[in-house]
């Protein structure tokens, strides 16, 4: 792990770009010294550089809360070379929306399976990499979307603890069984009336993770309306499960 | 109104038990003297008696965010005539889910629609009252069940602004297009195994409601598992939407 740069943000948080072998990644800490604080990964769709103003906006907040807060770029998205699979399996499943045609499980796998596979060893290192940091302790949580990259990491990972899962894009049903490996306590944003996802498969995910303290929080709107409100509940959701 | 009895809870809150006609009802507000507070009605099942442990608790809380908060008895409930029509109707309610079979809509149509026939203008006239008390000014909330009471007082009653609504109990289907009429800011409330309710028509009565502003907080367990930190996240909303 190589830091490159590093800024101040406007409420004093320190903000490093880094590089993991060739992947880059953000870490945010608190902008004077403190102990060892508690980590929550930031997941995303993809795409850093156009995602850093949100990313940047959540890890504010989560520094804030007195966590770090890292995320690094995703297969395919960014910089990174892309996978003709997955191009394929995205331009696939915006015609299936776009013409009001069902999503099959089969676009999905192809879309989802692939880049989970090649993600999660890939913050799996990356935790190995910031926890190794003096300035971060455990425990970690995981909060975002890709949701199926969350789901995958909740159960392989031991060192993630609790996550805030956003079900804001599709998950073949073929994980669903995983789901029920997961045992951490959950919490499941979900948009009503997002454009581009399956409210049933987010209410059947929902049902199908195994944890005994699970929430859903459903709230109106498209993809990009969670109320503000939800910032300061996934505060406390960490606050009770990793301090 | 005739005030019948009053106490100190030990918090300080002041506990005052009512009659409104032949009705009972409870007030709680805060023990010192203070401006005129917005007033949250206490939905329950019925049976104040019985409830009172669980009502009070609610109460407390409430008052201690500032707010004071009212119930009166159900009709049929506690020492009210009972009505055979709701008795039968909660019988083959019980039968059906014991059988493990469907609860129609025409169960549900013979145990809702008279008790909130009856119950609203009660409601109605205990919040005339509740408001010409000096220490009472509005906004009003509604918080807990009945829902289909909680539903139809959102319609037909202007003075309540915002609501928070216990999805643990039926609701018939012919309501529906009330739901839609509802364009208050709501919160509701499943418990995701409730073994007395129906999770799809609780699903589909949230997708009903009019409102802009309205959330789903699904949580694990049964009728009775509400967690302790869905207390806050209600005085949270009521803070946002009564202040």
């Amino acid at each position: 792990m190589q830091f490159n740069s590093e800024q101040r943000l406007d409420d004093g948080t320190l903000e490093r770009e880094f590089t993991l072998g060739e992947i880059h990644g953000i870490l945010w800490t608190p902008g004077s010294a403190s102990a060892p604080t508690p980590l929550i990964l930031l997941g995303h769709p993809g795409g850093l550089q156009k995602m850093h103003p949100r990313l940047a906006a959540r890890a504010r907040h989560t520094v804030a809360d007195g966590f770090a807060a890292a995320t690094i770029e995703l297969p395919g998205s960014g910089d990174r070379p892309r996978s003709a699979v997955t191009d394929q399996a995205r331009a696939d499943l915006r015609r299936a929306l776009q013409a009001g045609e069902p999503v099959t499980d089969e676009i999905v796998e192809r879309l989802i399976l692939p880049l989970i596979e090649q993600a999660v060893p890939e913050w799996r290192a990356a935790l190995d990499a910031l926890l190794a940091l003096p300035e971060i302790g455990g425990p970690v949580g995981y909060s975002g979307g890709v949701i199926a990259l969350g789901l995958r990491l909740a159960v392989v990972e031991p060192r993630i603890c609790a996550a805030r899962l956003f079900a804001g894009s599709f998950v073949p049903r073929s994980m669903f069984g995983e789901a029920r490996q997961v045992t951490i306590p959950l919490q499941v944003l979900l948009q009503w009336d997002d454009e581009g996802n399956d409210r049933q498969l987010a209410l059947d995910l929902f049902d199908a993770f195994g944890s005994k303290e699970k929430a859903l929080h459903a709230n109106m709107g498209g993809h990009t309306g969670v109320p503000a409100s939800e910032a300061d509940e996934g505060s406390r959701f960490f606050a009770r499960h990793l301090k």
